[in-house]
Order: C-alpha cells, then sequence, then structure tokens
C-alpha cells in the first residue's frame, strides 16, 4: 500500500494550539526520510480551497520542535463541506466546495492527507473521507475535550501557562487578603480549569460540568476570610454558569434570570462575590495566552509519538482514522466517530474527589 | 546613634509587588544578625493603625527569598494623614490618625520603621517624619515610574512576565494572521510596556506618554498584512489614550470625542482595528498575573541591596530618607522629594529612539 | 474498617523528588479533613528507628503543593531490616531493628502508613509489612523505573528541567559546530534519557538499554558536520555503556576492554567522539538539578491523585499496597510484587521507533 | 559621514552568550531600514579570514531576538594579528593575517564592521582598527567581566540559570542536609557567582576576587547543621582558589601545596569539607548550560540598546570604540580601552557587604 504513496499532504486547522509545529515535524521528518515528498497546505482548509501548497523540505522542519503556533497558518472557519463564499455585496453564501478541494488534491498529485485540528476539523475531514480522499486525522485541542482520546498534545502546555497564572496570582490575592477569579479557557469541557486548579492549589474550581450556587462559593469564601486566610483563588472555566440558569445558546444563557455571556464568568462571579460577602474580589480573563508558547516536555514528546503514529497509518494505508491514545496507549479510531463531539469531565472523575478531600470546593 | 537602635518596624504598602519579602528578609537579617529585634507590621499602615505586631525571628525571614508577595500582608488606601473610618452607617469620615500610629510606635517601643511602599506609602510616611517618627523608605512600584529613581524592584519581574505573555501572544498572532492588543499595567507611565513591548519585538508600544493616532496604528497593521507579515502584536500601557482625547479623570477619559475608561485601551484598540482594517483583531487584559510570582534573579539581588542599604540608613540614623538607584549607584533622598510624584518616559528616552528604529511605531 | 485509624504516620525516604510535598500535603489533608490524625516522620525510616515524630497539622501542609523536597526530610539508607548500626570504633554492623521500629509505631499509637519511596524504600516497606504494620506504599523515582507503575510523580519535572538543559546546550552546539553530550540521570533504566532527548529533538540518546557502538555514534557526528549542520546533541543516561564492556557492577563496568564509571559515560563518549572525528566534543553531567525544584503542573496533578488514592486505600484497609498507575487509571498492587524491582525500556517501545524516524540515532 | 556608509559587516566571536541575536537585529534592522546593506560574517574573525560572507535581508534577523546563541556562527581562537594556520603536518604557525582580512573587507566592498565578541575578541578588533578598518565593537561575557563597562548583555541571563539551578539544588540540600557546592562560570572574576548567589541566597559564595579559607567554609558547614539548618549550599566561580596557594597558570594553580585545576573548585571543595566535617557533600558543575538558552527580557532590551548605540555610533563615523554602559547611561570608549583587560569585583563592593549581612560567607 505504501508504496503508492508518493506525495502526502499536510495542514492544521482551527485555533493555535502548542505542538502544532512538533507533529508537523514528526510526520515531515518520517515521510522524507523514506523517500515521500511532504507538501504543506496553508491555512489549513482555506490552502486547500485556494490551492495554496508548497513542498516542505527538510531543513524547513529542523528547528520547529520547541516553537509554538505551526509554520503552515491556520484558519478557524474553513469547512469545505459548508464554505461560507462571499458574493462581494456583503452576503455570503455556504457552499459545498468539496469538488474544487478533490481537484486541487489530485492537481497537486497528493496521494494522502494529515488533518490537524480539533471537532469542527474533523467533520471538515469526515466530509472529505467520504469523496474519497485517503485521510488521517489528528486531534487538535488545548481544551482537552475531542471525543475519543484520553489526552491531546497542547493540552499540558496550557495547565502549565493556567496554573503559573493561578501561583502568581496566589501571592496578590494573600497579600491583599483578596477573592481572585481567573477565567480559563473551556467552553464544553472543563478540564483545563480542574487540571490547573487542582495543580495550583485552588480553593473553588467553576466548570461547564458542575452548575454552581453562588452563595455556596460566597461561603467558602467567607469561611476562608473568617478562618485568617483572608483570601480565595477560584479557577473558573469559561462554560462554567449558575444553576438553573440554562444552556448557553450561541454565547449568551437562555432564559436565565440571571444572563452571563460566554466568556463573562469571572466578572460575574467576582461582581456577585463582592456583594454577597463585602470581600475585595477581582477578576482575570487569562485569554489567548493559554494557547500559545513552547511546548512543555510532556506535549513535545506527545507530539512527535503522534506524528509518528499519524505517518505508520498512512504508510500501513488506515485511511479515515484518527490518531488517539486510549488506556494509556497510542492507537486510533475512526474520524466519524470523533468528529462534532465533545468529552466532558464524568462527575465521578476520581481527580473531583481527590480535589474536594484536599480543600477544594465546585461551588455545589 | 545606631547603639539607640534597639527595635525596628518593618511594612508593606500599596500593590503586591515581586520583591517585598526579599527585602524584608534583607533589612530583618541584617537587624537580627546586629542584635536588634524586628518587629513585623500587619497589611501596611492598616497594622500600625490598629496595633497590629509582632516579633520577627530569624526562621521567620529564612526561605522567603524567592516568594512573591508579602508575609507582612499590605493594604492599598490607609494613609493615617487622612484615614477613612467607617461610621458603621454606611458612611465613612476622613481623619487624621497620626497621634494614634505615633502612640502605637511608642508603646511597641520601636525606634524606627522602614517603610516600604508605592508614591501613595511614601505620602504616608512623609506625614509620619512630620510627626518625628524615624523613618526610612524603600519604593515598591512594579510600574517603574517613582520619582527619583532609576528602577524599583518588582519592575524586572513584571517585565519578564508581560514579555512572556507578549511572546505567547505572538504564536497565535502569527498562525492565524491577527492583531493582539495586549493590555499591560501602567497609568501614568508607560515602562512597563516599553520594555517588555522591545523584549517581545512587540510592532506596536502604546504608551501613557505618546497619545497614539488610530489611524496610524491601523496603517501599520495593513502594512504588515500586506507584507505577508500577516499579524501585529500592539502593547499597550493601561493609560495610553487617542490623541485629542483629553486627560483621565478618576477613570474616564475627559472631554473625549471617543471615550474611554483606564484599563479599556485594548478592547477599544482593537475594536477600532477591526472596523478600520477589517483585520481580525482581539485584546487582551493581562492584569494582576503582572503583580506576582517568584522574583527574577536580578529583582531578587535588587530587594537584598536595597533592604541592606536601607538597614545602613537606619544604622547611621539618616532618617527621613528613601533609598534610590541613580547613576547605577545605590543612595537615598528625602521622602518629601519622591511623595506624590511621577517619573514618566522622557520623549528623547534613548529606548524609544532604539524601538524606533528596529521597526517598532508608537502610533504618534 | 476506617473507624478504627485515628492516627496515620507518613514518611518520604530514598533521594529528593518533585512533588513529595504534593503527596504529603494530599495524604495530610485528605486525613485532617476526615477528623484523622496526621503524623510526621522526619528523615524517612530513620525517624521510625530514632522516634523522630511531629503532629501535621493542616497549615504545616498549606502552601507546600509547589514547593519542591520533602517537609520531613529523607534519608538514603535506612532499611529497617538491615540498618547498619556503627560501633563508635569506626565499624557498622548490620543489624535488623525492626523489632524497635514496631514499638515505636505501637508507642506513637499510629495505626497506619504512607510510605513514600523508590524501590529500595519499598523494599524497606515490604518488610515492615511482614511484622504487621498497615502500609500503603507510594512509589517515588525521578528515573520513572519502578516496577508495576507507567509514571511516577517527579519523572515529567526531571524531564523538563533535562530538556529545558539540552535545549541551552543546542544554542552552544550551534553557534560553535561543537558535538556536545549532556549525561542525565537513570542507572538502569533511560525514560528520563528518552523523554528529554525526544522533548528537545536529540540527534543521538545513548540508553542503559541499548549498548552503543562508539564508532556509530562518531559517524553520525561527522555525517551532520559534513550535511552543513556542524553540531550534534547526545543525551546519555548515566548508566549507557559501550557494547561488549560488561555490565556495571558496583559502579564500574566489568571485564571491560575500556573501563568506564557509572556516571562517567559523558566524558568517555565526548573524548571518544573527539579523539575518532577530530570535532570539538564536550561533556556536561547536569547532576543534582534534575532531582529539584518547583514541580510541573503535571506532576502537582498526578501527586494529588497518588495522595487521595492511597487515603482511599487506608480508609479502606486495604493495606500493603502501593498505588500505582496502569492503563492510565490509578490503581494499587502489592508492595511486594514491586520492591527490588526495576522497569527498563522494551527494546520495541513505541517512541523508540518515532525517534529513529524523525532523526534520532541510538548509536546501534 | 554615513552617507558613505553603504554596505555594514558584522560577526560575533568568542563564546556562545544569550543576546548575540539581539544585537545582530537591532543593528540589521536599523541598518536595512536606513536603507544600507548588511552582510553577516560567519564563524568571527574566521569568515573575514576565509571570506565567507551573506546578505543579511530583513526576513533574516526577524523573529530571532528571542533565540538564545547566533545565527552566524561564532569561533573561539581566530585573532587576525596572531592566527594559527596548520601546515598540513600537524604543526601550526601563528601568522599575521590581517592584510589578507583587509583585502576580504575591501573587495567586499564594506564600509564598516561591527564586531560583537569578548576581551579576545577585542584584541583582533583593536588589531584591525590598527588597519584602518572602520569598527565599533559590542562587549559580549557572560561572565560580565570587560573592562569599561558595567554590564554586558548575556550575563542577566546566565545569573537567572545559575540562579535557578541553585534554587533546584535547594531543595535536595534541604531534604538531605546535604552540602551542595555548585560551580559557576567565571575565571577571572566572580560576577556571575556573586549576583546568582545573592539572588539564591547561598550560604558561602566562593570568588576568584577572595581566596577562600576551607576550614572557615567548614566550620560554616557545621554552625548551620548543629543549628537546625542541616544544609549548606556553596556558589563557587570556577576561578575561586584556597588561600595562598598561588595563581592560575594555564588551567593549575601554580605552585599549590594542594593543586586545584581551573574547573576543579567545585570537586575540590566537597572533597574537603566531608573530610572536614563529615557532612555529605556534593560538587555539581553547571557548565555550558550557563551559556545557553532564550535571553531574559532584561538581556532583550540591554541588547537591543546596545545593537542600536552601534548603529548611531556607525552613522555618526565614530569607529574604533565600544559601546558600553557607565553610571547607568549607554556610551562608548575606545576598542584599545578595553582590550585585554579585565573587570573584577571590588572588595569593597557593596552587594559584598550586603550578602555578608544578610547571612552569606565569602569563607575568608
Amino acid at each position: 500500500m505504501s508504496e503508492t504513496l508518493k506525495r502526502i499532504g499536510i495542514l492544521t486547522g482551527g485555533g493555535d494550539c502548542p505542538g502544532l509545529n512538533a507533529v508537523i515535524r514528526a510526520v515531515a521528518k518520517a515521510a522524507i526520510g523514506d523517500q515521500r515528498q511532504v507538501i504543506g497546505i496553508e491555512d489549513g482548509y482555506l490552502g486547500l480551497i485556494e490551492n495554496r501548497f508548497r513542498v516542505l523540505e527538510y531543513l524547513d522542519v529542523s528547528g520547529i520542535l520547541t516553537r509554538g503556533g505551526t509554520i503552515l497558518g491556520s484558519c478557524n472557519k474553513a469547512n469545505p463541506s459548508h464554505y461560507a463564499v462571499p458574493d462581494g455585496q456583503g452576503h455570503w453564501t455556504i457552499r459545498d466546495v468539496r469538488d474544487q478541494v478533490v481537484e486541487h488534491y489530485q492537481q497537486a498529485g497528493l496521494d494522502a492527507l494529515v488533518v490537524i485540528g480539533g471537532d469542527g476539523t474533523m467533520s471538515g475531514a469526515a466530509g472529505l473521507v467520504q469523496r474519497g480522499l485517503n485521510i488521517v486525522g489528528m486531534p487538535k485541542t488545548i481544551d482537552n475535550d475531542l471525543w475519543g482520546t484520553e489526552i491531546t498534545f497542547g493540552h499540558d502546555t496550557a495547565v502549565a501557562t493556567a496554573a503559573d497564572a493561578l501561583d502568581k496570582v496566589h501571592t496578590t490575592a494573600s497579600s491583599h487578603h483578596r477573592v481572585m477569579v481567573v477565567e480559563l479557557m473551556g467552553r464544553y469541557a472543563g478540564w483545563l480549569a480542574l487540571h490547573a486548579g487542582v495543580a495550583s492549589g485552588a480553593d473553588v474550581i467553576l466548570l461547564p460540568e458542575i452548575d454552581f450556587d453562588i452563595s455556596k462559593v460566597a461561603d467558602k469564601c467567607l469561611d476562608r476570610s473568617r478562618g485568617g486566610r483572608g483570601f480565595t483563588i477560584i479557577a473558573a472555566g469559561e462554560g462554567a454558569k449558575p444553576a438553573g440558569s440554562g444552556q448557553f445558546v450561541d454565547r449568551v444563557v437562555e432564559n436565565s434570570p440571571d444572563p452571563i455571556r460566554l466568556g463573562g464568568v469571572a466578572k460575574h462571579v467576582a461582581d456577585r462575590i463582592e456583594k454577597l460577602t463585602d470581600l475585595d474580589s477581582r477578576a482575570i480573563v487569562l485569554g489567548h495566552v493559554q494557547r500559545g508558547g513552547t511546548p512543555t516536555a510532556y506535549d513535545r514528546v506527545l507530539a512527535t509519538s503522534f506524528g509518528y503514529h499519524a505517518f505508520e497509518l498512512l504508510m500501513s494505508g488506515r485511511f479515515g482514522r484518527v490518531v488517539v491514545q486510549q488506556a494509556g496507549e497510542i492507537t486510533s479510531v475512526p474520524i466519524a466517530e470523533v468528529a462534532d463531539k465533545v468529552r466532558t469531565i464524568p462527575r465521578d472523575y476520581p481527580l473531583i474527589s481527590a480535589a474536594r478531600k484536599t480543600g477544594t470546593s465546585f461551588g455545589d
């Protein structure tokens, strides 16, 4: 099978994530060392749609292991199955441009494609697999919420960045006896807030998976204030919301008596705590800093392992699959199985119990 | 003179700042090693007003060199010369409580006081010097804007934290061809934004000292976008504002045709850029993270030097002075000279010229 | 069962390891929160033998999550089953002091003991389990070579430190076209060298598990030198040795035609490479720096999870077991199963294949 | 004057140093922005001698601000005034190859040269100034021992790396009640050991400038052991030596009753302490790790300032000078004034007094 793989394309889609370059390097070095040609596709699916390809030589991928970002560029929105085409008069039409993509793929002489991205990108990949393209997928999300895999590269780096911010805020909080609410990424799943919160010993962790009762959070702050440790650190996933407030619809909580916006939970909580407790409270939104930077050693190893596994899938002709880790082993599952699905934290997740037992409240 | 100094008090006022513990340690170790007793005063002037003192032993200050925050606690608002006293019915009366402070000082048998803080704290210290207290001041501000000294401890750590955030945002910006505006601390002076911006190679730096022209900032972003490097990093001091927008009064720009709030410059600039250029633009407010964390090696050395110099001033009976660095040497000036004054960046500061020549715009 | 557990002892044995304090904190906070008393035993088994115990209160274990080292102290050598007792005349007698330990354990009213340590400490624990003590073991090794568990806390931090050193050496090597050999910890197993080497993109990785042929290593250096990248980074586990050189006996290779000492591989390799290739070569021995420092976020989470699991084992009366991770899940196995055993890297380990495919040689 | 400067050469000589790329970037961006051409010379003076030049474009120097090492390569030994030429039969002849260098300089159409390096490189530059080349020098040394300047870029990064290693060793030392001796760079001057030692709160600092009495060092270790803090951290500059042991000649102490080699002080001290005190003692040689890595924010700002000042000197035709910092200001002095000179720490340096007062011994 692998005899016929002369030319392999590679693209990165979705948000920035530490370790993208490490994956590109692993796939490209393995392929080039094996006498295959590697074609870099620029800006995710956009490059496939707009026919922007370039050959990646060995030196192009040397020295990129430790760099954040992606040398190929990325794009958040372009899904070939429903691509928004501007009509030049301020309107957009949604079109299926997969024929165009297949044509560019064939013109470029590509035999297979490695697609690195999140659930949206995998959804796009599933659509191209239907058109017969030979695709191997690679999960990418700092949120660690992709279905079918225990871990994704980039998450460990994001946790390290978030925990470092929480550690830093700790000193201010304790010097000033304040409540500090730090909002971390995670719309649907709270892995990042949970891991960073536990790593930094946060007093309260708010997760999308566990609706919080603001009065219980306030009580925790008051207890700590009275108990002599006059400060409280709260790590909040951006999708966390008060109990009884409905679901996030688009970016606002539906039917909420106390409406908050996605990405507004820190301010909401800090304001409420201050009103309920009279304690000085501040909100910090860490933002895009969590997506950037040099990957941790852990993520570089993981990304290299994932990249190598993708190459092995290519060589054995096992297309239409995405690389995952399950039960500590790197393996693969069909792309269609993971596309458009989210992995949230189970209520009985042992780390939640561990955190509760070591003094952390989840506001429930 | 120093024979009579049996008991030395020490307090930390104002916002959190890396290196506070290093100063406390240096003063206390030097004093204890010299057979003096050291009294830690809790929560800044509040502890003086409320009589909250405790003896600091050698072991209390061992191992704190590398820790952020202050083991003594701090307080932002309590100036003994005009202290806000609650009347229990929701109102506050401003009173001069210096008599009370002098009484507590004498009751505790203090012979001198080391006061570590920013311009507000120094203003309070000047008021106590007038009442005859033996005070040595120590400048503290991550903003580096205290009059009379070239550098203050904590600034280098804040610059390192801010530059690290800019570096991290760089990868996202370049992968997504975005404009990223990162708001850094600095209400009156832009030292932090300038130093972090230069350290990280920011494309645009906005300073309180140089009012910006948003159309020039937008042009810079467009130039970069067209020139193939489709991203722009903007480091903005929180006090930066558009030309012609008046002055910040309290926290809002006075008489502004285009009003912005202090601490809102990043959002303002990102919104305007997106409108003017159609480039994807994002705002990040780094916030309190800049105040926290382990001090850099540089700040630990500087704080130790400053602390030792404070001790020398005490021993030689040179009270009423504040430790500063001038022309690269550690020395001191009268507290009254520095209280309530701000040191801003001169227009002809060489680093601004260096930044311009190496590709950075200041939006003017 | 857990009703009877009123007092729980905890000790740390063997070499320093990041995350020890995080485990102590997790066990102690869980136990104290559950109305149990926690007794800290000083300096590992030495404290048990010499009866040095102290109560750990909640505040004693607050704020230690992020600190390296162990607040309890440790000791490398004291195994109660064969303890070296000085006779006061310069000689030592090996004695079984388990009766003494059991007596101290009973006198202190301990109901159970958490023993944190490496294979030697687990061997000591197995001996105490035979005497009826209620023990839960916790694996600890930066080398990650303990039998029965996929991962141990501390390893990730050591990998991060080692990879950072390799990254730093990279710049010197490339600026000066040198061969740099960096010796990393790992006597029997090369996990640390493998993970750090892959994370940093080392050109050659030498492992205890794969005897190297120095001429092949030299050829790799020459190839790189001729190919325009005139430098080579070699990550060497301290137990790596040339093919045909016998086994390490105590600390020297037995029957070796070319004898090297354990902990001398970097110098050996650098000298030989320089002779064989005429390339400028340097050896660096990273040493104890690998054992220290603030644990990574990953290790803090892992140590907290392990500590909580140990508490759960205590509460359910499942003594004589050691906490491990298998197939990605935290679970436990009998202490006797893991004592005195080492887990080495299998020859067909996927990461070795990944490293080979991405340009790394193993000298074989 | 500057009208005639059409083409500017730049080279980096001597050992690796963080900030070299930041200087190259600053000089090149300023020059290119000013319509000058910039020529990169490879591997220091070797490139001048062997005629290895290449044009540096704007994109060649983009993105290198944060990278360690030098994109131009460096060379330790090639001084054009006395260059060692191999005769092909294993011998070397020392020759003055300055005529050859002048020829290559003229052939390449260079109008001026920026030479970045340490005292040896400045000595070479002084020789080329004598032949009429237009040279601006830039001091470079992590040791911070160049005559005529208070600070050199790279030093702050090396201090940060060294202090981080001392911090890490701290945890092991305290957990195991050990004496840890960490050897840091600094043959002639102890700035690195002093700054890192103070930053990390080392208990003993050994400097080339202050010969130590091993029995006093041992007493300090015993005092700490008895006083309940059973560990001691010693930071030793590699040029430190026992009192009465003569001077280092080449790399060995001359006429020493107790001979030690340059770069052997840590092992020497650890062995002696262990014999004198029976305390468990270990030596760590940090080595080349100190030269590498991403420059600190401080060093990036300093290197950018220095680079810009070099450009200003070029533009104003002030050749034969080297950029320095004096009294906190960036300025310049004649190259001949600084060549072959070393700046050591004065005995009455305030930081030494500060360290003594805060508990550090210098072994004297």
